[in-house]
């Protein structure tokens, strides 16, 4: 085998996968037996990956089931989680079945929108004003140009952020249900080639790093970004007690010494557990963009006292998931999604909900446990 | 069968994974055959996964080869990267491909701890500073308590930040080759009880999320956490030009509205392209946590013409990775570490290296790209 | 004299300023002589400040005159700063000298609206979203409960932020030519009270925080507060070199390494050299609130070679100044207010116009100092 | 007279700043007549201003008496604050009075240090190692480049932050009674000089933003700048009632849901009411830096109940004051630090100390009189 050439190999079917495969054996003396093993033909992910050789197994275990009173998840769902870290799905199970002795969660998506921000260099002030001004008067040729590159995707909103010689400009898009990065970056492309021609701009970079993807900014937890959803629970005391070991007023005060006190003396922009944990678990598991695990990490836990219960929600404000699209294709991806109802049209939103919900019982548990572990033993032991 | 109880089994045996599996199939109605597949007993993944049904097969394939002069990494590696993230792969490879042609990208491990930070609840203003006088003149039983728990984790430092009846303690360890967020944790929980014990503070949380674990936080990047490593390249013109179609003045142009001021407009922490997708599937790829995709996310990207060459570079603030524990000896993923000869002791720096190298190869591909494809494009249409 | 009681008078004529000045004298044994002298009555400053023993001379000079191109100041301007930092107003008036040379500078206000943000108490999520619905569905009654306290106030805008049971509502006003935030409280109590009466939440504060006044918020570089203003100015070659002796590439180069990428490594909201400086002068000398520098702060600083010239510029995200109200009538500063032609009605805008020039000039002459002295300097000592 | 000759007069003598006032008044049409009176010769700010024309006069008054129980601040003191915002005085002395009414307030001066952080350009990362090895190894000549500068400050700390061709040098100071920054600056550029000329470093800007200076950034917040001081009072749940007329737990309701949680929703680096406020208003009152009221800004606010009591507490991580230099000589400004106790060496601690328990005061007041007025009413209103 010519190992430099097999290594440059570009085909998607199979027996490019696997002549890739062995070269990459000979290249690195590595053996590649386990990732060789996996039950569909290499070409079924040829708009996934490149250069495929085959697959990791991340090991899949539910969490739940949990009782979700969404405006689009409604009932019992169990949760598929992918994830290497011991002991997590065993905390959100717990979360889940204290969610469930509590009557489930509500949960609602509050707004949705996925953004991409290009940067264009202008002259100035003066030409920056005057690419706005063309912007506001001609919607209709901008929505003509959208309309062009996508069928799903509808600009909603451009706001505008002139600095010096920069415009930047965060397009908003409903993008149905997919999380519709690529048909805001096309659609955006086409409005910007648009604007260029007619003002003279000069398109830098599609994305300006303002729309944020992939990065943590605090735009995203201010305008949201994909899906801003919100969940909450109301624990009754006795369920706070006999499940949890602690006590509502316990969890409140991990709750604002660690996630509100910490973060902010951290200079944190998510003030939360450990929200990123089931975020990158769902995601993998259910073929979202594992990256984007950094705008979920952007949560806000609060928790509080209400009478001698517990009340605790999460704000996720942004949530970029879709049912179709992406890697949900994929077989073991479809099936997770499956398990939650959630794979194809229509289900984008419900996905947002159990995500929320999900986040939620991992933050019940996490602080949880704190409160009962800690606090609990300390206050026995010390008498407080 | 039981469909409730089923579910309800805690097995790690491949007999109870499958049980499971068939009641979730049940429970749910969805089909589970894909995940189904996977070369290796359930058992082996006892320690990675509760509620285990299966796996999730992410499409693995290698960027590369890329020349690495590292202190730790040196020569020439085949990347693995798993992902669904169409394209993804062939710009990294892109990326590298410059590299190489660049005569490869030096890179350093600058620093190496793995921080916890438990918060206490102290008195007020004087018993945190009781408890800080103790900590300073207790070093040896701290440490004693410290290698009581381990002995691959060393402590290195106690940062103190005292705000009212909070007392956070900042505590960096020495973890060798492993992430070592486990390590850290049981280390610092009997370091707080032996300081609870002598002053009277009450553990709270053994994480007040100053460490900060999975959310992004202006003090891991600035004082670090996991690997900080540093990865640059020097692209001499004609290597710009004839594989990136461009010229460094408008690649070093694109970052600076790209990265700096749309970084900075946004309220960003991390100011790069898309530092986090090779990230997250460099870490599915080898067994680390996903979920520290988000202190990837905090690199900073430079970019910068020199004479006619461009020069850019990422700092990377929390690189938190292992060549042992976590995922590392899945079956999959311990190959893929075997692919770029990381797996086992003496392997975590260079695998620090090699990710950095890897998200150098994205950043300057991706802003290649758009200082080729856009601003390109747009100098020649408009004859600027 | 009864030391304890002529402490604890609160009355506003001159003779009480006085008994309470000897008294502080007594109570203390200081010496207030200077702090005597003013030219003025005490009674004039009733509205201003309590137990007012004095006054406290700030030394007054003129930075310019400078020449603006604004769409409000028009002309050439000798702008009052009150400082006690030395070196402050040369240097400024360096920046402002370069300005004219290259034919004065350009600015713009983009956007005007003074904000409030109380947060409410509610139940829950679907509380929270029975007060949004409430809110949408009586802009009438809203904008008559505003109108019932400020006859300049005028709403424009309320978003909506649910994070548990809390309820965080940021309204934006128009606030004609005063700065604002009293009109702003007024209206927003009268606006919550409104609101809570008829959905039964929670006044928790009338500032929630988000507003966000005084205090370092990324939502106020986002979304402004107060007014938006960015100015420029395009320095020929031979000006940067014989008013700045060095280059715009130099100057460039500082602007990247210091304001961008030093201020993100830093963490940092704001991303230029000085403004606060420049901010406080001119708000101490015009009656402005001098907290409010804080907001000043977030300038971001931007500075390009153009050609073989310099352009630079700044965007202030939150400019917070009035013409009226405020310290605007007290006898000094509204002697510094007409020497620009900013004192009274129709003059907010203009005013911060000629904030973010002054802003400007002390951020050219900044750069300019550090590209000339040392990079200068190192240069020619290294044959670099 | 010519005008444009006298308003270029840069004259340090009485009749220099007369001759300038008058040439204003000609310029601009505007009469300086209250601007002309102040109780001393214009020489006597030469080294504050420049183009003195006179003065601004900014209204003083006193808050307090406050019992203060500091390391440095012991006893009762009047507080000076220099100020145009009507009822700010009138709530910091409420507050003073709680405060005196629960025993008085405890703080504390938790670190000390200057800084000044110079950006260097190198070659790239190994130039970089080198330079800092060149650092470690040759403290002895950096200690004696800094004696030779100043015989006040002292060099405690270098931290060091490669980033590509940057390398960002962070250098904390003791500085004595000073402020600092001056002292710093020249202090850091000679050792920067000797840096480069034994590394071939060159120096791009002696603040390269990471000190950081009248910017607000999260390094600030984290590592302190200036004086890091906490402080802290414990309210009597009577006291609470009879002079706050609310409770504690109304208070810690505010707290958390304005201050921790509005704060992070807005993306700020500062967790409190208006600290600003008295920051500013103290700091033109004693001829401190008004610029550096956004590090003051940095304020996190902590409020809870402790048993029926209430416990409250600032941490100011970047209190930058000085007892000596910048304004404290000027007439008015040395009588205000007389009224204090703080004029001349010694006292640079205890002023950082009567700032955060004036800062404190302003808290509590403000957190009180929202939980009493609005809180207070709704629940009665709603018989909640």
């Amino acid at each position: 085998m010519d190992i430099e050439a097999a290594l440059k190999n570009r085909g998607k079917e199979q027996k490019d996968a696997d002549e890739r495969r062995r070269a990459a054996e000979e290249y690195t003396g590595a053996k590649l037996d386990a990732v060789s093993s996996y039950p569909f033909d290499a070409s079924a992910a040829s708009t996934n990956v490149e250069n495929m050789i085959g697959v990791i197994q991340v090991p899949l275990g539910y969490a739940g089931p949990v009782t979700i009173n969404g405006d689009h998840a409604k009932g019992s769902f169990l949760v598929p989680m992918a994830t290497t870290e011991g002991a997590l799905i065993a905390s959100v199970s717990r979360g889940m079945s204290v969610i469930n002795a509590a009557g489930g969660a509500r949960v609602k998506v509050l707004s949705d929108a996925m953004t991409r921000a290009p940067v264009l260099r202008v002259d100035g002030i003066d030409h920056a004003q005057k690419v706005i001004d063309w912007i506001t008067e001609h919607t209709e040729e901008i929505d003509a140009a959208v309309v062009s590159t996508t069928k799903h995707g509808q600009l909603m909103e451009i706001e505008v952020f002139p600095a010096g010689r920069d415009l930047h400009l965060r397009m908003s898009y409903r993008t149905g249900d997919a999380m519709g990065m690529n048909m805001c970056t096309i659609a955006s492309e086409a409005v910007c080639r648009l604007i260029c021609e007619n003002t003279g701009a000069v398109l830098v970079s599609v994305s300006g790093n303002m729309c944020t993807d992939k990065k943590p900014a605090a735009i995203n937890a201010i305008r949201g970004r994909g899906k801003t959803v919100v969940a909450e629970v109301r624990v009754p005391k006795d369920v706070v007690e006999k499940k949890l070991h602690c006590t509502a007023a316990l969890m409140a005060e991990v709750n604002t010494r660690k996630n509100l006190i910490g973060s902010s003396l951290a200079g944190s922009l998510g003030c939360n557990a450990h929200a990123a944990n089931m975020v990158a678990a769902l995601y993998i598991a259910t073929g979202q963009d594992p990256a984007q695990v950094v705008e979920g990490s952007l949560t806000l836990t609060t928790c509080e006292v209400d009478g001698d219960d517990l009340y605790m929600a999460v704000r996720m404000p942004a949530v970029e998931v879709g049912s179709v699209g992406g890697g949900t294709k994929l077989p073991a991806q479809s099936e997770a999604l499956a398990l939650i109802g959630c794979n194809g049209s229509g289900n984008a939103r419900k996905l947002a909900e159990i995500v929320a919900v999900t986040v939620l019982a991992g933050e019940l548990s996490t602080v949880g446990a704190q409160a009962a572990g800690h606090l609990g033993k300390a206050h026995s032991q010390l008498g407080r």
